[in-house]
């Protein structure tokens, strides 16, 4: 009798909850109809359809997304170098030998060239020194405070504010088609731990990034990791698949970027034996957002661009393609 | 009417499946009744019940095994040492070169006390000079192979049938309670995550291990990830936390070893707020496994038993506590 109870309410569970995603509406509405919200809603369907030929078991359904310029703004400066410089700054009286040690002596004439022709590794760079010898706990607190604190200029609005609505909703679509999402960017680790949870749904564990030296000390009796002035990995270009096989130890079935950043990852994602899905953001939209490309500092995207037609890699068109840009966007 | 009957349904789900956990019977039925148990039970109790002052929320639950010697037999010497000799041995034809250079020659004339003293460092240099230039995808293969057909010696059974029953129900306990279980292991984490799941019901991504770098490269116009003859990390003592900071970026709220390589993970994990529970293996049954602590040249146990108790770490006597050893002594 228990038995057979208990096999009536799973039923009815199963029966009602199935239908109940039956009924639901569309899981992308913020993305325009057109062949690149098909070719994602196609992929989806193929792999978790079990009766598919390119059915992919739920643990295989590993999803990376780069985070500046994929999953929200990168323009005019990544937000790590807004915080960056804010640091230096901050730091700065306690560090007389600033004024005349680089990158820091530019940094605090404002002259941010340097910074910004050195990309990831000059920005890890610019942290590093300016954070070592302090804890993995008290630099997170500053970067959580930083993001709470700060507004980006042109839209004066919180940097997490300015995450991609569409993207938002893929996010949560593929979660929803059991995938286990995860970032992979060439920024700092600990600069997004803090807040990709609340933002993205994407909890620290499945945030990768670039990375500094720590070390386990002792301090007054009790443990603590500090951060040792030296770079330990940069996640970035051939970096990302490497930090991919060394945290996830899988390969990706679906890979979305924006920049030739992303080459190396998207390659070795689509690269693997079954139906795979490369993705690239193409910032078209000057006006609700930016258009860049080959020539940017940042975010550059040219070899990337020409590889993904002959690669079967998705373009998305952010002026076509993206109905609205952000969630305040939103009617 | 819709939302009522979907209420309902929901409400005889959840009530349903509440009973039917109040009536599951003994978790730990592997473990013998008494103070180690009623630790684990009476900590799992306090960090779930959302009544309880120790509450700790799901995602914060996350918990830190030991491999070698924790999970699973490490004496007389660890399986991936059997498999590092096996692999010198099958690719010492095409290496001649071998014959006079070390580490290759002492384990070619069979003598390994070098290999044994240099520890996890001088087992990975010995997987890295052996493996450089080869795939990871080659070196997981060969991995699989292994453990597929090789049998530990004083059992007669492949070296995945030497885990410990009591710490399998421990790890199912725990993912029962909403735990996210992970291994942190000095063992190369490229030997570990070809068979964990299927041996622990551990994903590859929750396999934290020491490493040496990859690098990727195009062959024949195929993206491939090469095994570079370089240390990337060793997840040994001080490295274990360093690690999950890497990896997770959240502390553990428990973390379980049996080795002073796992003092630091330890100390970590147990000086965070809020309840935290740290638990040893100790080996002290020599008939139905082995004895060894202090003076043992794997898995020595001596600063972090000494600092067991001031710390308020649980020491699990095998001989006493454990009923079973392995899941072939069930009854």
């Amino acid at each position: 009798m228990k038995h057979l109870i208990h096999a009536i309410v799973v039923l009815s569970c199963i029966l009602h909850f199935t239908l109940a995603g039956a009924q639901a509406t569309d899981p992308l509405p913020s993305w325009n109809d057109g062949p690149t919200k098909v070719s994602i809603l196609a992929f989806v369907q193929a792999v978790t359809d079990a009766k598919s030929p390119d059915f992919v078991a739920v643990p295989e359904r590993i999803a990376t997304f780069d985070n500046d310029g994929t999953l929200w703004v990168e323009q005019p400066m990544y937000a790590q170098m807004a915080f960056a410089i804010e640091r230096v700054r901050i730091l700065a009286p306690r560090h007389p030998e600033w004024t005349s040690q680089e990158p820091f002596q530019s940094v605090l004439k404002g002259e941010l060239l340097p910074v910004f022709e050195g990309g990831e590794k000059a920005l890890l760079q610019l942290l590093m020194a300016s954070h070592a010898g302090s804890t993995t706990v008290d630099f997170e607190r500053a970067v959580a405070a930083w993001i709470a604190d700060t507004k980006a200029p042109r839209w004066s609005r919180p940097y997490t504010d300015l995450v991609y609505q569409p993207m938002l909703e893929l996010l949560a679509y593929l979660r929803a088609n059991e995938f286990k999402t995860y970032i992979v960017s060439g920024g700092v680790v600990e600069f997004m731990r803090p807040w990709a949870e609340k933002a993205y749904g994407i909890p620290p564990e499945q945030v990768i990034g670039s990375s500094i030296q720590t070390e386990f000390q002792m301090r007054g009796g009790k443990p603590v990791l500090v951060r040792m002035p030296e770079i330990e990995f940069i996640t970035d270009k051939g970096g990302k698949p490497v930090a991919i096989n060394s945290h996830i130890g899988r390969r990706p079935i679906a890979a979305f970027g924006n920049s030739d950043s992303d080459l190396e990852m998207l390659q070795w994602t689509t690269a693997g034996s079954g139906r795979r899905l490369g993705l690239l953001v193409h910032h078209t939209d000057a006006e609700r957002e930016y258009a860049y490309d080959r020539t940017s500092k940042i975010g550059s995207l040219e070899t990337a661009l020409e590889a993904a037609p002959a690669n079967g890699w998705v373009v998305a068109d952010m002026k076509q393609d993206w109905k609205v840009i952000f969630p305040f966007d939103k009617k």
